[in-house]
Order: structure tokens, then C-alpha cells, then sequence
């Protein structure tokens, strides 16, 4: 059996022998066969140029799974025994999808996956197996899976020279979100998510930001060159979000988003969860399913911006496909070298949107800004919706502060009027 | 004298040689030293990881000009003799680009370009000889060189399935609409382009619309596979429009824009031109100098964006130059089979906006309603600026509809009433 991608990698310096001009089909073996696993194998037989072929699938229990033209197996060994060309992981998770990539990188045959958990927690052991057999590791699928964006930085160093990110990485979380600023209660956006396949039966995931933490940290590892556990992130999920919150936002000329966001032009910070996007901002017209990404970088007038439709099992497929194909064309993506273990560190001082809920009756908005400047936190902007009497909600836009003069500022306000409290960052608009 | 790049493509199989790991310069002779030559030979020098080096640069008159660490001929053969790794070439226009870039390729140098106009009018046998040698061809700079997006296509056939894509891919004439819309004149924007150094002295082929037709036809190439040349393309200049088109488009809900569009859903079109842009299609934020592009195609739910800053020397050099360091990582962009050669060819029913000036004193709006409506064109909102004795242009937005009947409709009004007609196409917001 001949090895058709090895060949066709190993002949660069003769005319480009592209996947239209090969008739070989390009052997693939298939770990997990749920959605994403069944649209590839669905996908497979016809893409255009080069053919691919899946020779297997691993699944958990193969007994009564009929239907599909290859043979399904519960033992990973069987499948890399095949020697296929290439090995495809969408079993999710780190067990055993880790150990079976790593088997396959360490016997040189190439890896696409689209798991971000597995390449949030095991990036260095899986680039270092990479590196050391030379078979490539592809991963465009993990992030934003509808936006071809990772391969083009690849191999770009200067393109590359970015200081900042922020990202909507979640399209259940945006969609959600999208719909409270329409109006709709929490549990209803939720249940039409669920209605229209947007979201798994349990959305913990993408609800408390575990998901757009380990898009964030695999982002960060390529163009922070920093290796960051998603654990270690600061996180919020956007549970606590509601209506009330939406339509202020709007009148403060803006929107709230369930935003990623990392910043390493001085110190390293990283985070995710709703926040206040000014109207200028790229990311708060990102609306429904879709996602997108800005990146800043220090000589650039205005940022890049990188958006399209967020995940579903079909567009992963085909993503995934396309790094099948490209993977005997181009080298792999992530060098495993350089890369800086280190903490996420403090945060630079920014606005912040507020809610103070319940406010004992005997204080007002005045009596709150007083406590917050005790503490230099000085609000730009009140909501106008409070009504004596009535639900006696108040949110506020401040102006850029320190974290910890907030964090003590709302402590004071929380001690003194018995309200409760909650805080989400701004981001400012992009300057150019 | 060893070739490190032919070196460096060839050792595919073993682990992957990045340029952070190789110690060799790779060198470059750069075909032209103007303003993007004097960049790419400044930032040469300093790029991540791998160097480059210049080896000499091509300029017209040598004589007198010092102050470069490298030889400046006027024989473009003392450059090629001397075995470049890469050339750059930046001269500009077709003679004498083409010869050089086709001798440079017959011998197997790679060639990374920015020159739009060399890439629209010979991409046929550069291709070809780029293909017969196995030279790389590289031209990420010639069409928004602020955003790495066409390397992301190059060798993934599936998120290549576009049918249809809508652009600002000029930034002088994106900048002087942004300026009209805030109520400067067209005199002013664009002395105030020339004084940011956005606009040439001679600004002709930005205003005209011929830049953005040059990038348009290298864009139907990649995505459509179709190759047309650019002065086949429906093109419309900038300077038609004043500052009230631009108050009623935002009154009409968008925008004007200067866009390139090309559609091969069905029939074939591309056109390039001023066009009102509804708010909800994402070009129509796209400000300033800044460029974007979207991508539709029939499977995804929303268009794929990619915007960012628009052209300048310094980010163009910094395109070139990643385009050289990725020359040993990956195999050269496009492939020259299968473009069909085909005119553009009739344009799908649209919405227009059209600006009836100097209307005769005796006709109203009804009047040219109900004569447009003769040939099936439906007026769905009119302007309210014209005053009656004053002004008395009026502005109208059509329903969708045929370009042969807008055009005998609006000469039936112009022989009517006397006026001065002007029509600009409407993009339709993506769905998703």
C-alpha cells in the first residue's frame, strides 16, 4: 500500500502536484462518530479534488451500528495498525482522545482535530510529539470552525505580531444573549437554542464560558506564544444576565456580548464572559449563531476582523476536510517552542457596566456614587429605568478603573445599601 | 552558494525545519524601490525568526541613489543571474514586471508580488509558468494586504465553495465616501486624502474604480475560477456622488459605498462601483481607509467576513514579506486549470437608488413614479429632501429590478421631464 500523502509532501521542489491531479484517494481513519463524526464521514466521499476515504471509525460500543461503508471498532489500535494517512479525532474530551493522538503523532501520522479540550490541556505534550515525529497536527476546527483564520497566520510571523484579542467564540452563548436584547426571558432563548440545535440538551458548557475559555487558550497559545490552563482564566457565564441589562446596554450606545478577550501588549490578561461592547466596536453587531474574532496589534491603524457563521456539524466537517487535504500541502501549524507558562496577571483598568439590585429604600444613586469614589470608581453613566417604589434596579457605565477599587468600591456599596451587586467589563471602542 | 529555501521545501517528511530553527538568510532581489520597495527593504532586515536578506534592488535610474546596503541596477539580469531564493516584485504596472516575474519563474525562483494590475491582465501565463516550473507565485499584498485571507483559501476546496462576494477593496475611495457622508465635499476628502498620504497625487485609478477592478478580477479568479479582464468589468467611478446622496442613503437606512461585487451563483456578473448598502450588511461599517470582504456561499448561514486595515507601505511590505517566509512552508497559491474565460454577463434583478436632478418644474414625484412604472419599475421610497422652488433633485430606492428596464424607465423620464439621472446599485443584506 502506497503512503500518498507522504509522497505528495515529500514533492515540493517539482511542479505543485495538487489534490486535483491525484487520483489516490487519501486514507483516513475516523476517532468518534457522533454529530461532527458522522457529518465528515457523510462529507467525505465527495470532496471536490482529491478524494477522501474513511477506513474506520472508533466508536464506544460498534454492535448494531449499521449503515456506514467501513467498519466501526472499539479498539484504537486496529485503526492505526491501517497505517491510514491521516487520523481524524472528534471524540471530544481528553480520555481517550489524548492517548490515540499522541500514539498516531508518535507513529508520524498526521492529526486534525477539532477538540479544543484536549488542545487547551495538552498543547505541549501533543506539539511536542508533533515536532518530534514531524507529522503535522492541524486544528482549525477548534476555533471559530466556520472561519478559515488560524492557517493563515500559520506561517506568517509579521501578520502574526498581534498584542491583543477579543472574540466572540460561543454562538449558543451570543444566540442567547441576542435573543434577551430582543426581549426574550433567559429560559426561553435557551429552550429555542435547544428548538433549533444550537445548543446540547446540557448547555453547562457553553452557558459558564468553559467552551470560549478553551478557544481562548488554544488563540493565546498561537499568537501570545503563552500556555495558560483554561482553569486559570477568569470567567463568568451569562446566567446572570437579564433583559433589563440588554436594553440599558443599548441606551448607553452599545450592546452586551459573551466576549474571550486576552491582552499581553504589557502584562498577560485573559477572560471571558458578557460584556459591555461599545457601538463602535467590530464584535457588538456579531449577532445570533455567529461568531467572530478582532486582533489588535500595535502598528496596525485598525484591527483585523474575522467573522462568519459559528459552529454546526456541517461547516466543522468541512473544515475539518480542508485540513485534511491542505495537510500534504502546507507544513503544520504551531511550532511548540517558545511558549511562556505563566499565570494570567493583573488586568488593565477599564469601564465596567453595573447592577446594583435592591437598593435598601433610604439610599439613591447619589448616595452610591459617593461610596464608589471613596474607592476612585467614578460613574460616567446611570440608567434612567428605576422607578421609585418600584423594582428600584439601577445599573451604571463607569468610567476606566482599577479592579480592585471596584471589586472594594462595590463591597462598600453592598455593606452599606444591602443591595446586590454585579459587574461586567466594557470594552473600549478600537482606535484607527 | 547553498539554497536554503529548496533546502528547506524539500525536508517535508522529517520534523518540521521552521524559520525560527534556520540560520541562512533567505535572499531576496526586489524588482522596484519605491515607496512598498523601501518598506520591504527596511523591515527585511528585521523579521521574526528567519532573516532576509537583499541582494539588490532593480531601480530605473541607479545614478546617485546611495544610502542602501545593497546594489541598485538597472539590469534586471544582474539580479536573476545571481540566484535569488525570492524575488519581489513591487514595480508596478505590466512592462516591465511581466518579463522579469516570467523570467524569474521559467528559472524556478518564487515570486512574491503586490502588483494588481500584472496579476489581472497576465495571471494566464504567469500561472503557467509558475505551474511548469513548480515556482511559487505568491500575491497576498495585491488585494487587501492588511488582512491574511487569501492563503487561508489557497488549499481548502471546501470553504472555497463561494458563489458570490462583495468587497471594499479600496481605501482612498472608501475614505473620501466616509468623508462625504460627514458632509465634507468631494474637493475636500479627497485633499484631505492626499494630505494623510491615503491618495497619490495622481488619483485617477482609485476614483475611477480600475484598482478595485484590478483586485476584483484577482479574486473571480481564485473564488469563481473564472478569468475576465478588468476592463470587461461594470465599473462606475466615485465622483458622481455628493454629500446629499449620501444624507438620504442614511435616511433610506444604510450607506453608500465604493464596492466590488461579483455573483456566479447562476450567470456570471461583477461589477464595481458606488452602491447603497443596507445597515445590516456588514460592509456597510466598514469605514475610513479600512477594506473588508465578504464570502457567500449557498450552505453557510451567514457570509464570512474578513475586514482590517486597508493598504499602506508599511503593512504591504509586512504581506510580502510573511508571503517570503511562508515560501518554504507551503506550496504556491493558485492553480492555474480550470479558469474559464467568459465575459460578464447579465446582472441579477436589484434594487437601485437613482437621483433624478433638475427635474422639470412642471413633473412631480408621481409623475416619474408612474413613468418608470411603465417598464416595471417600482419606486419603494422616495427621498423628502427636495424643496419646492429650491433643489429639486429627489432621491428614490427601487424594488428589485431588471437593469434593462431601470434603463429604458429612466430614459423615459429623462426625455419627459429634462432631468439628469443617476443610478446606483442596492446590495441586499445576507441573509442569516
Amino acid at each position: 500500500m502506497t503512503a500518498p500523502l507522504a509522497e505528495a509532501s515529500a514533492d515540493t521542489s517539482g511542479p505543485p502536484r495538487d489534490h486535483l491531479g491525484t487520483s489516490n484517494p487519501i486514507r483516513v481513519a475516523l476517532l468518534g462518530l457522533g454529530q461532527v463524526g458522522a457529518a465528515v464521514a457523510r462529507l467525505a466521499g465527495h470532496t471536490p479534488g482529491r478524494r477522501i476515504e474513511v477506513t474506520g471509525a472508533l466508536v464506544r460500543r460498534p454492535a448494531g451500528r449499521n449503515g456506514w461503508p467501513f467498519p466501526l471498532v472499539a479498539d484504537p489500535r486496529a485503526l492505526l495498525d491501517g497505517r491510514p494517512d491521516v487520523v481524524i479525532e472528534v471524540l471530544g474530551g481528553v480520555e481517550p482522545a489524548r492517548s490515540i493522538v499522541l500514539a498516531a503523532l508518535e507513529r508520524g501520522i498526521p492529526v486534525v482535530t477539532a477538540n479544543k479540550s484536549l488542545l487547551a490541556r495538552c498543547a505541549d505534550e501533543l506539539f511536542a510529539a508533533a515536532a518530534s515525529s514531524g507529522a503535522p497536527l492541524r486544528y482549525e476546527a477548534a476555533v471559530i470552525p466556520g472561519v478559515p483564520f488560524l492557517c493563515a497566520f500559520a506561517h506568517r510571523p509579521l501578520a502574526s505580531r498581534i498584542t491583543r484579542l477579543s472574540a466572540i467564540l460561543n454562538g449558543t452563548s451570543n444566540f442567547i444573549v441576542s435573543r434577551l436584547s430582543r426581549g426574550s426571558s433567559f429560559e426561553d432563548a435557551l429552550g429555542l437554542a435547544r428548538e433549533r440545535g444550537y445548543a446540547e440538551p446540557d448547555a453547562t458548557r457553553d452557558l459558564d464560558g468553559t467552551d470560549a475559555a478553551e478557544k481562548l487558550v488554544i488563540l493565546v497559545r498561537q499568537f501570545a506564544r503563552v500556555g495558560v490552563r483554561p482553569d486559570r482564566l477568569t470567567r463568568t457565564g451569562i446566567d446572570c444576565l437579564d433583559t433589563q441589562d440588554l436594553h440599558c446596554a443599548a441606551a448607553f450606545g452599545g450592546a452586551i456580548r459573551p466576549v474571550a478577550c486576552a491582552d499581553w501588549t504589557s502584562a498577560f490578561s485573559a477572560w471571558v464572559g458578557p460584556a459591555f461592547v461599545p457601538e463602535a466596536h467590530p464584535l457588538s453587531r456579531v449577532d445570533g449563531v455567529s461568531n467572530a474574532i478582532c486582533l489588535d496589534s500595535p502598528t496596525a491603524s485598525a484591527p483585523l476582523v474575522f467573522a462568519g457563521p459559528g459552529a454546526g456539524p456541517e461547516v466543522t466537517a468541512a473544515t475539518i476536510l480542508d485540513d485534511v487535504l491542505s495537510t500534504g500541502q502546507t507544513k503544520g501549524f504551531v511550532r511548540s517552542t517558545h511558549v511562556i507558562t505563566t499565570p494570567p496577571t493583573q488586568h488593565a483598568p477599564a469601564r465596567w457596566f453595573v447592577r446594583f439590585r435592591d437598593i435598601g429604600l433610604r439610599f439613591d444613586t447619589r448616595d452610591v456614587s459617593e461610596l464608589l469614589s471613596a474607592h476612585d470608581v467614578w460613574i460616567d453613566r446611570w440608567s434612567v429605568e428605576g422607578q421609585p417604589g418600584g423594582d428600584r434596579s439601577r445599573r451604571a457605565l463607569t468610567l476606566p478603573c482599577d479592579q480592585r477599587g471596584l471589586d472594594a468600591g462595590l463591597g462598600a456599596v453592598r455593606a452599606a445599601t444591602g443591595c446586590n451587586v454585579f459587574a461586567i467589563r466594557a470594552l473600549e471602542a478600537p482606535c484607527g
